[in-house]
């Protein structure tokens, strides 16, 4: 069986462990402190634009959502979302286990608008008996979103401007965030997000590394006090130095880089897996220009494929149809990919 | 500089990086849903002689202390700890930021006795006003404890026996397990940690690992639901698979097993160490068996020694001495310690 | 300017205030453990014609709601609600500040169904990765609901019967409990909720008392450490006293307490305003047969209301119409209601 | 039996009473935001000499220790407090289920002094590794303390000051504020709190009200949120008004107000008791100039006085002596303490 239910099924680039097997028996000090780290903070900064930013690294994704919610929120604050934010559906919980309730927004296809935004925001304070309701203290969307669709430069530009004029934070969760960066159609780039946002992260599990998260922030505060949320939530990893190795790897060469390459690549079979389904008339259930692809298919369809290829059950559809999703990741083979695709021209 | 200052600064045994890169490339189901986390539960579960035992796994001590705490106690229930122990003293009030007050007892050797949690105990259910203070609901203590001494099979026995007659859990942090259970008069066994507390958890980070704690516990509801607490703690790993292949290279082989024999080599470089300040006519703060030692230097023995050599300032013992802790670890290698040894002779 | 915009806008029933000041030098144990709470406690337990019922008093209703939410709940474990439910709208996160989150249902008319929560709880265990949502533990229903219907005695049977087959306690929030026991049309009784849910409480604040909510369990643990949960949650009023006192006055003398007879009052005058709207032709929002009526009312009909009346906005109905909120309550007087009517039928 | 266990054993000042029943049925806003908790606010405000401060109004200590505290802090921050402080002894671990940890000081006297704070910061901030604990934000003591002793205005100046230097709040738990202010020897006003501290609160409670604390403040940002967090913490009392009237009857007037005539007699009344004690040799606890008193008595001498009089054990002071409490307030009676002065004599 060949995988494409998920981007995490295999370990990570050969040249991560070539630097962690190169590395191994170096004597640093810990949590974060030592020179692989450092360096990789300044390679991220420099890939940001911007020297000034703060750069610290977690482990996993659901770790970093909630210690940066935590750290930036008062206690008394909510997180505007999108209904189907990661933080909302697939988190366990996690940020209101840290006392946070999620102000979630309905959205048409799984982005925020700003006009959404807006609405809920005024329709808060607006309320004579506003501190009957949580008060919103941040805005948080994903990069790309749950359902692998991006945000343009022009509509993060607008849902920052709004962010900033009210007193909001703005954070994107970019566990995915290199393959929306590589995907056709983006005008977003790193120095936008670092720009636009008050914190936001480039995440390494999903696009090459074993595993690991680095945020990057401007927020004075968090300057400051990060790493204790870190280390309160349990994110301050002993060997630091694991992900500091990992992201200078990922990220150093500029434009060139490891990272923006292997999205690169998850993205462009991914594209070869939707013309496929769209050659064969199969109607797509969005426009994702990303890693995942959710084809609208029958059960008959769907055993058809499932006799040789793992993929993931999204959603029912309509009567006939069901959403399905297929992933690329950095790991996805080339000859995987053709496999499929004729697995669809036969359907 | 030769760094014996912790015993988490090198990365892990090659053993483990090997077992990374050869199954790098395999696809697998994520969340520690693998064949490989399952193999290593197995094989945990042998060594603790008992097959209905749960085993699951995480990334760091902190995470797991906390995860484990809010996952058995009620919201209104507290955990009994040594002053010194880690939860109270080097987790930026992690414990705390979960709901759980720590009540502190101040300990003669770092260890918490029998008849200190009888008296904390008895304390609070004698109070005729009991619920103005919070709930006893656990006793937690670390093997070994904050400074290197561990417990007997007799006292785990009486502590474990006290705390099943009045609904108290028994957890007990394993952070650097392997070297207590080597340590030289050790009686106590994973089969015995395993019988005798309600959870423990075997360290991976500091004994040999990357990174990778493995919890064990026999408590049903931990059994049905201690998945979603890690999940909501942040600490469930995408690709859970690299703490399954980890811990399974460390455990495997009995009681020949890497990890038993790292451990054992490290409290021998230990035991090295306390000898030679010991023929030096240095006192040694306590009778510390394992890994760490803690010497009484004077300050100019101190910067005689940190020429050539790290360590850590632990605090003040009088007017003349400190405490300074020295650690070896899995991979401390000989000739570093002859390197110690000599210059400890030459004070 | 006569207000009907909520049912806490004036004190309490004046029998209330003379057992206040007739017990006001009485000498008692602080913390509700007075004679007056103790009498209290057997009384309404007799009204719950259960003896081993527990009995406990609160000030209000965010607070008995936080407090047994965190009480009853394991950390990992969330709450399924309306989504109008209080807990949801109204409270300012409290519950998620607690660390639970809501899981909120889409409703009909503002009660959840059998068929909803059962739908719910499925999913939530069909889904192969439940352990990544919050665990269901808990159906939270208020009754009456928000909107002022109520649920019959079969309806909560049928509730009652799946939570307990399914390990979710069920807790119903009564701040306007005797409002919808004297309903016409309620098949209800004190009883009945004492035993189906595994708590409840009854409303004093909106019901004739100061303050004070009385919430009954008959849950094991609860017995043993709910007022370790009151106190934690600063619930635990000093001169609590106050709370028994209160509660006797208003549920002693079984079906003809004054309790019940207060709200009988407030349901009758709220049918007056009904009939008034429909003798006028005005829609009704919903069939709330309770204390709360909410005519569908034009912006012109409003403005002449507003002119002697104070009412409260409830949302937008259609282009033409408002939903708006008339309260009666135990205080409210016949001449009033006598001209509110009068208004009504000259719009 | 005569009651000296505590000083919230009677109900509340008949004028108290009074002004409830009088208004009882005014309609009014709900939660705080009526006429009476308007004026009352504007009464605190000139008693503080200051109209810019804001005044909000709650139920109980521990409720509103919580939710200050809480409201104040940043996730990942601690509060400094004596050991005995109450926060860290009678709350039932409240303000660490809101996560915050209390950094408990250990004092001569109950009563943190400027060097133990400056000790405790520095600690934390020269540590190399001070993430790794929690980050103070916060000093917390009780004025008076817990054991009656008071602080001078040059105690809490220099305390004041270097919080301010530090990035420190200082909240002031004014349970049993009065009693305190009117102390002999008290040099300290409620206007030097205002000034010196961020926060504080004067407790009603004990001093003549039912229920009921003022926090009295100046942080901006608890002026803009503070009632989110009052409310989020189930504190908004929904006849909010019941508190405005309360704290107008006791603080309109000045300096002759009736809070600090009640406080003022029942510190001579406790005054009268110490003497009775030191008129027959028996030695005190301590200088407590306020309304508790704690002599140093025998067994026999406590089963002497018992047979009459209903006091608290403190504790155990030596093989012979225990530490018991007298509590007098505003509702000792003159007689009542008549008949303890003549127990004591005959002791």
């Amino acid at each position: 069986m060949i995988r494409f239910d998920s981007d995490y099924i295999e370990g990570a680039h050969p040249a991560i462990l070539d630097a962690l097997v190169r590395t191994n028996f170096d004597q640093t000090a810990g949590y974060g402190e030592d020179p692989y780290c450092h360096q990789a903070r300044r390679t991220i900064a420099q890939q940001c634009n911007d020297s000034t930013l703060g750069v610290q690294f977690l482990v996993g994704g659901t770790q970093t959502n909630v210690t940066v919610i935590d750290a930036l929120l008062r206690s008394y604050q909510g997180v505007i979302s999108a209904e189907s934010g990661h933080i909302n559906v697939h988190e366990t919980g996690a940020p209101e286990a840290t006392g946070h309730k999620i102000i979630a927004i309905s959205t048409n296809d799984g982005r925020l608008t700003i006009e959404q935004i807006k609405e809920c925001f005024d329709n808060h304070w607006n309320d004579h008996a506003h501190e009957h309701t949580v008060q919103p203290g941040m805005v948080y969307l994903s990069f790309p979103a749950e359902n692998g669709l991006i945000y343009s430069k022009a509509e993060l530009g607008a849902i920052s401007e709004f962010c900033r004029a009210n007193d909001l934070y703005l954070f994107i969760d970019g566990a995915r965030m290199g393959y929306g960066l590589q995907a056709e159609g983006c005008d977003v780039t790193l120095a936008d997000l670092a720009r636009l946002s008050d914190a936001f992260y480039i995440g390494g599990t999903k696009v090459g590394a074993l595993f690991g998260e680095a945020v990057v922030f401007s927020d004075k505060e968090m300057h400051r006090s990060f790493r204790y949320a870190i280390k309160q939530h349990g994110g301050m990893l002993a060997k630091g130095r694991l992900l500091g190795i990992q992201f200078q790897e990922l990220l150093k060469g500029g434009d060139e880089c490891l990272y923006f390459s292997l999205a690169r690549h998850a993205d462009t079979q991914a594209m070869r897996i939707r013309r496929s389904f769209e050659a064969k008339g199969v109607e797509m259930w969005n426009n994702s220009p990303t890693n995942m692809q959710f084809p609208l298919l029958t059960k008959a369809q769907q055993q058809s494929l499932a006799q040789e290829f793992v993929f993931e059950y999204w959603g029912k559809y309509d009567e006939q149809r069901d959403i399905v999703r297929f992933c690329t990741s950095w790991a996805t083979r080339t000859e995987a990919v053709d496999a499929l695709c004729s697995a669809i021209a036969r359907l």
